[in-house]
C-alpha cells in the first residue's frame, strides 16, 4: 500500500521487465478515473527507464508534450515524468530515471 | 505490411524489449474494431515469451481461458496463443514461443 500515492502496487518480476499491478487506495486515488471508464480493468501506462530524465525531457521538446514541465518524484522514489497520451498514439507513457548503479539490477519496463 | 494478417507492423527495438506499432491494413483488419472503440489509439496487447507454448497452455487450464483451444502460428511465424482479457484484468495477453536458439537474441516483450 502506498497511501501517499493512492494506490496498492504489486510487482511481478520477469527476467527482463516487470508488470505492475495497480489497485486504488483511498477516496482520491489517481487511478479511480481509469477504472470508472474501464470497470473491467486494462493497461494503465507503460514505463520506460532512461539514464538522465532532464536530458530525456529536453530531447522531447517540440515533439512530445510532458504532463508536467519538470520531473516529479514518483511512487517508487525515483524521478519520473509522464508523456501526453495524445502525442503517444493514445498511450500514457512514463519515463523513469534509474541510477546507473541500479540500471543493471532493475528491470526496465513496468506496465499496467 | 503483413496483408495475410491485415496489419502493418513496425518494431521499435529497445535493449530488453520491443514495442510493436500496429496499423490496420485492408478492409477486414483484426485491429480495426479496437480503433473504432479508441480512435485516438492505445495499447492493444502485451506479448510474453514462453519456452514451450503447449506446456504454457496446459499450466493455465482451469485458471485463465485461451481464445483458441490450441496455439496458432502468429504474424511473425511463431507459435502464439491469446489469453482471455476477462481473466487477465482487462488486458489482452499473447504468449509466444521463442525457439531456444532465438531466446537470447530476441527481445522478450512486445506491446501495442
Amino acid at each position: 500500500p502506498l497511501p501517499d500515492h493512492g494506490v496498492y502496487t504489486v510487482f511481478v518480476k520477469l527476467d527482463n521487465t516487470k508488470l505492475e499491478l495497480l489497485h486504488p487506495l483511498g477516496e482520491k486515488s489517481p487511478i479511480q478515473g481509469f477504472l470508472d471508464k474501464k470497470p473491467g480493468g486494462g493497461m494503465h501506462h507503460i514505463c520506460l527507464e532512461v539514464d538522465d530524465i532532464k536530458k530525456a525531457i529536453q530531447s522531447l521538446q517540440g515533439k512530445i508534450r510532458t504532463l508536467t514541465p519538470e520531473h516529479m518524484i514518483g511512487a517508487h522514489g525515483k524521478p519520473v515524468v509522464f508523456l501526453h497520451p495524445k502525442d503517444c498514439g493514445g498511450v500514457l507513457v512514463e519515463l523513469e530515471e534509474a541510477s546507473s548503479a541500479q540500471q543493471h539490477a532493475l528491470l526496465p519496463l513496468d506496465m499496467f
